[in-house]
């Protein structure tokens, strides 16, 4: 039997709530997607909770994460800033690195 | 405004949870007070539910992390082991620590 320690990571901006690992997934799938209502079924989320979700980020965040655009053949769509897509990977990546660290930290101890 | 990044950690033994950071509040007030009774009335939890935890952490860790004995005046009491204390300290450089790596790793970036 070995220990295992998890985390779970989020990012902050003046006590809100600004990235946590659903509203990534969420952002994920938006850039896959090009659009918030099939990000939204993938997740199997409301289009509407979707929405209040994007809209909390961008409120939260010092730059708009997401842009969106209106009508056209199949109607509007709606996609990732550059500065969303960083934010996003830096989550990515700061949350793969507090794993590591983790473990390394726990490996360090008898238990 | 800043971002800040915050965490929760938590320790797993076979897929079951080991130490949470409740689980860990609950063992320091065994710790002060001497006895499950009294430790759960500081926490606002029923005696059921926190002898319901401490019987997960037990029966999760490899080694025993709390003893009790039974009757005397004033009834049975409650107490870490040598061991469980270890884990709890672990627990708590664990935590301090992820916290720190986490600050460290933020303000390397640009956001």
């Amino acid at each position: 039997m070995n220990y295992q320690v998890k985390s779970r990571i989020w990012i902050e901006a003046d006590d809100q709530i600004l990235l946590g690992e659903g509203r990534v997934r969420l952002l994920r799938a938006i850039e896959e997607h090009g659009s918030l209502s099939r990000a939204s079924k993938q997740l199997n989320i409301s289009y509407k909770k979707a929405w209040r979700l994007i809209d909390a980020v961008n409120k939260a965040a010092k730059e708009p994460v997401t842009t969106s655009s209106v009508g056209g053949v199949g109607g509007g769509g709606a996609s990732l800033t550059p500065y969303g897509r960083d934010l996003v990977n830096a989550f990515e990546t700061l949350n793969k690195n507090c794993w590591k660290f983790l473990d390394q930290q726990l490996s360090q101890t008898n238990f």
